[in-house]
């Protein structure tokens, strides 16, 4: 078996093409705006990827029908200011370093067939507490891209994160540059302890304003209420305050 | 060394094959259910599989003679409404998530070459309580495959079980969509504290409903209620009361 | 790099010549006689298996001289009742499922290179207490196998070991069966608490006596004293007794 | 994608020319020691070394420009007594023991590549306290070798270190005898408690000798009182002394 095997449904023919990454990292951040980006614009899924390095399990639907563990690329042409986009998103990064490798090189190749010039991995900055206005980091391939970025709100400090960007959103950036690609991780602050909608939403205004898109945030704002009022409540729990009856339900 | 080698004592010829899948795993149901098959058909073992997937050892039999880890295929043609029949049984499954994906893929591509249409994989699903009456669940790899289970007892649940299916018992599944064949996982409730023969029992019921077979379900049955007997011993022993003499040997 | 690296410094001429594996294990007991045996017989080193399956470290000898870790294998010609012999040795096994796989199946490929026959493994049976008189157990690759060597002392006792044999005293029986040579594991008991040369003793005194050698043991009986010294020792000091001030530096 | 990726700016033409590694390891003793000759010499970075057995991580510089994390190889044309430098630094060493290999054997086929003739491997031997003139302990791959360095201070220490010599620096000399190359680890003595950049002087020191170059080491004996302060704060604050108000910010 080979390590990784992709099933194309449709060969999309792209135009400098822009790649979109958003799988499960801090606070989910990356996801949660790579899939609601997906959501409200009209993209169209062509490739399944799986690979050995994702835990061997399938996961069923509605139906009880199974579908392997997977990352999928959808497409859409034409967006915005007028650009055709690759989201990558899936439940599962690879569970080894080799495989974490593995799948972002293949991303890549596949990138450069695509006619995809330019990527954006998106993600959570974890930093242990609770943010009001959370912002959103940048690191880039090129000095030049990042003067590219600057006036639509990506902040470049140096020395954040300390720690580089580890997984799927920091080798993307990696091989890109090898790979003679254009590419930035968009990192929205995050406490970390949370599945966390406001951290999504900040790096998705960002997002669209870089690709000239108007996306209704409506659903990531309610979600990011939601959060917070549980985490509020959590709070009083612990300061020895009446929770109130309302509903628990929502985590993420 | 490849890392799965195939020994095959005989090439089965067989038509429109159905491959039955029976290694450990929650409860034992699936292998004890594949087991118990393949001891009340005629069946001839045509083929080990070793692997470096596998754990490095042999096991030892009555005369002390070695056999390295394998799992096994036999093939019984003609069964039931005129079934050929391949069964898959064995100690183990592969180690990590990477031999578990070469070894599916391994007897999936087996399974072509013998002319496999259908593929049942058989497992045990932990609900962490005794069960009176074990309800078997599936999953399936199409709607309408879904349908033509149904009739024979198979209950499709949406979101049972909620974490999907691990291991082979899923693979074959995942695996088989994508390489064009039908295939089941029928599972049988189970505490998934103790081996298990009665959900191993109503697994094979369902089974054998599916393929027109009879089998003699009475040492399943009676292996149940050992294992009935011990458990009820347990809990009079945990409540306090004095268990009785009685021979506690088995267990599985 | 290739994943094992062989440097052979002398292609020897062997005729159905005789194989012995002792390599470290449960008391060390199989490593102790295979040494013991190339220190009492001509043995010339033919051959360096490097791996990376091994640690990776360089071992220093008495000059500071680096020497990867390794296996090695000696021959010698014409022992006992003119046997042509090949033992491996070496300071580790592979450190992983896959590498001793990969290593036991090089061994066998080298085997058949060089016309090798029979191969005996040797090792300990941990039984978990001390033992005044060590069984030596036999495990084999075929029944006919088993009647040649229990005349020279080998006990067959079904269901012992009830674990199988783990690593390359095991592989190499289950590989040796595949590919159609003979062979035995010949382990003696051990409490595998210590290094046991008297466990040592007892496999090699069956080795010889099937090899139709004499070799000179009191070594292995001194090492044996020495060890028994030490651990009656400290039972007595367990046991709150003066243990006295002899020299209790060896240890193994 | 393969394993190791080298990104090479431009091919030196070298001559008899001499690779000293500097990784880190116990007390970063040779990665200070390579480090602080680069510094010091004028040398100019040739190639990046990529792997999927470094952490799947990038790390940003001060502009927020990301790097994939590396290996990096330097050279310097007719140093000192007129060698041609060929120098390894990095940030990280491969993380599993099959990484290590491969790692170590690429840059072995590199220097053979290159025309590298010898190699010389920096450590730090780990003693478990402090010390005031560190020994440099040296392993060689020939005893001719060995002769070429004792008068340069290196000491020969029979059964030091007893474990051996363990990764990067380990595995060159290893890998350098099999393949015909000269090679030396020079080793120095350290606590292995504390980043040591006097253990780094003593080896730098010795190399210096070797190889005929004045470098100056005010910036490691610098770093080294820097070190010694806090040391001998963390000591005092132990003995319950008033450590003074002074700057605690250097640890490394």
């Amino acid at each position: 078996m080979e390590s990784i095997i992709t099933v194309i449904s449709e060969e999309p023919q792209l135009k400098d093409a822009i790649m979109i990454e958003g799988l499960p990292g801090v606070g989910n951040v990356g996801k949660l705006a790579a899939e609601h980006l997906l959501d409200n614009i009209e993209a169209v899924k062509f490739a399944d990827i799986y690979s050995k390095h994702f835990p061997p399990q399938v996961v069923l639907d509605e139906d009880c029908v199974a579908n392997m563990v997977n990352n999928e690329l959808y497409y859409a042409k034409n967006v915005g200011e007028g650009h055709d986009l690759v989201i990558l998103v899936g439940d599962y990064q690879g569970m080894t370093p080799e495989g974490q490798y593995e799948l972002s090189y293949h991303i890549i190749k596949m990138c450069q067939e695509l006619g995809v010039r330019t990527i954006y991995t998106l993600g959570g900055y974890g930093i242990g507490k609770m943010v009001e206005e959370p912002r959103v980091l940048g690191a880039v391939t090129t000095k030049e891209f990042r003067q590219m970025l600057e006036p639509h709100g990506v902040a470049f400090s140096a020395g954040e994160p300390g720690s580089g960007i580890v997984g799927a959103s920091g080798l993307l950036l990696g091989l890109s540059k090898i790979h003679g690609l254009d590419a930035a991780c968009l990192m929205g602050e995050t406490s970390g302890y949370f599945v966390d909608p406001k951290g999504a939403e900040s790096v998705l205004r960002v997002l669209t304003s870089i690709l000239g898109i108007e996306v209704d945030m409506s659903e990531l704002e309610s979600k990011a209420e939601q959060v917070e009022q549980i985490t509020s409540k959590i709070k009083d729990m612990e300061s020895g305050q009446d929770p109130g009856q309302d509903d628990l339900g929502y985590i993420g």
